[in-house]
């Protein structure tokens, strides 16, 4: 990405083994995420451009000389940020603060929308997927990278049990796959907010009970009315924006918790006695340990009791990458998966 | 009270029975909060002014024809909130919001700093002491109707077990009950932050590990010098000024949880990619529902086991309490106890 709305495939070097905990892996399949259109809105014009992709499956083409537990040939998956595995962050499972990781497209890390990628610290970031694949299952597999985890974040941080009446606001694939992990968490009640029939649609498939399409007062007082006036207990919000903030501290019942999954686009938010604090309101969420969450979402995705990868809508190939791009900005598409 | 400053003790009728559920209660002791203080900086002057005080033990003089489980002569602990106990919310142990109850000095409910308080829904509001009380035991059970509770709150909120660091933020009554609260669910190491040497020693006994009087980044930064660099688990804050919110912004761990009791004294707050996203950082807290901490504190108070009503170091009569609120709010006086 050369600048906002500039995407180029350009050819460069195939990467290569830069340290001894590297590995290479051959691109199976990439995606664009919802993420990747701020930049897509606001990076500035640059002449040497930004690699771009932190989602990608693959196969193992090449191993650094300390790598143990992958070898040449294994099918991974890439979790959207890079880890050790041993650091104390790492073995609490919020590999997303790594003391030694990082995060793709950042200093000589390069992305995953590309025919290739050299993954630092493979053994820590890298899962191998242990069955034989099939092309069907790649969009579910790759929406193990990032979407699926940051769904199941959402969901897991609010603690979400069958007790847990739920919201979940924004129907991009983030907010339909945590429609999808409460109802796996056995959440009955799952009330979705989002203005795509088609999206909403597929969310009612994965487990949502009433669909909202209003916003603002009208959306908040919508949801009050479905829960006798009191809000939900958990709010799943996967937007990011202020309006969007201020729809989970509408809806959210006391002593409920909000969780965060959508980047915040702002900064300073309401907290005080009228917002969370009088009614022992929980904040929390942040970026998703996905790598953490791999192996647990991995056997229902393998065996087919769930079918995540349902959020993408087109497929591209590496060549029309930018065409992906513009068709997830003009939200003609969900989500776009690019086969290199 | 009848503006900032102006507190006077007045001879009003004795409360009398309204509602078949209300109870009549002879304040044995009762005390002035540090939230107190802050109508004692800004309350509005009025002629009929307004009764004060929330927390208050004492014995049952009268009952409506409705209270079932209290007798006359009963020893009963009043919690900050009354709450009818049989709501949703109260059964959940979230009193605080409970959609009967409410809060004292408010409407037709006065309050506690007098020689007897009308206790609606007495039935759900009252807990009765079950053993004969010595006055060597006043102080701590009176601790249990407020700040031992909050600082409880704070800690349970924060999910403090025997592997989480923690930082109290504030040496008021509500951060050492803090340090207590912290201690008996396990936490080894206790960062205390606060800058009166007699009340920090208290926290020392209490359990704090350490203690760090500067404020601000200097504090912070002690803060991180002490945990490797990485701050503590979980932060108690409570203080409720933005400058405490700062400081638990900046000693939380990643991943970590700032749990607040201090009121706000702000609405807007930091809560972006920069302050607690990014870090996964949990944001809980609120009020109180002390009501449902009494039964289970009550006997380490009861056997000795735990001492909270040190943090009373003056008592007045009730003709005093002016002189209590002064000495408070020139913080001579921790925390002042009141002997209708």
């Amino acid at each position: 990405m050369f600048g906002a709305g500039d995407v180029r495939v350009i050819t460069v070097p195939d990467p290569s083994i830069l340290n001894p905990t590297d590995a290479i892996v051959r691109v199976t399949r990439a995606c664009v995420c919802g993420s990747d259109l701020h930049p897509y809105h606001s990076l500035p014009v640059s002449e040497r451009g930004t690699s771009m992709g932190h989602e990608f499956i693959g196969v193992v083409e090449e191993v650094g000389r300390d790598v143990a537990t992958l070898a040449v040939g294994d099918f991974v998956i890439a979790p959207f940020a890079w880890s050790d595995g041993t650091c104390e962050f790492c073995r609490e499972g919020l590999q997303t603060s790594c003391t030694h990781g990082g995060f793709w497209n950042s200093g000589d890390v390069k992305g995953g929308q590309a025919e290739a990628v050299r993954v630092p610290l493979a053994d820590g970031t890298l899962v191998k997927v242990p069955d034989t694949i099939e092309e069907s299952q790649y969009a579910s597999l790759l929406s193990l990278s990032d979407v699926y985890g940051t769904g199941w974040h959402a969901a897991v941080r609010a603690g979400i049990s069958s007790d847990t009446t739920v919201t979940v606001i924004g129907d991009g694939a983030v907010g339909l796959l945590a429609v999808l992990s409460a109802k796996q968490l056995g959440a009955e009640r799952i009330i979705l907010m989002g203005r795509h029939t088609a999206r909403t649609e597929l969310g009612v498939r994965f487990g949502a009970t009433d669909v909202i399409t209003a916003r603002g007062e009208d959306g908040i007082q919508q949801v009050l009315d479905l829960t006798g006036g009191g809000g939900t207990h958990a709010v799943l919000e996967a937007v990011g924006h202020m309006p969007a903030y201020q729809q989970a501290v509408g809806v959210v019942r006391a002593g409920g918790v909000i969780s965060r999954v959508g980047v915040p686009q702002y900064e300073d938010a309401p907290v005080g006695f009228g917002s969370l604090f009088g009614k022992n309101v929980t904040l929390t969420g942040g970026p998703a340990p996905v790598r953490a969450y791999i192996e647990q979402l991995l056997p229902a995705v393998l065996d087919g009791t769930v079918d995540p990868g349902l959020v993408f809508d087109r497929t591209v190939s590496l060549e029309e990458t930018p065409i992906g791009y513009a068709e997830m900005d003009a939200r003609t598409a969900l989500k776009v998966m690019v086969t290199p």
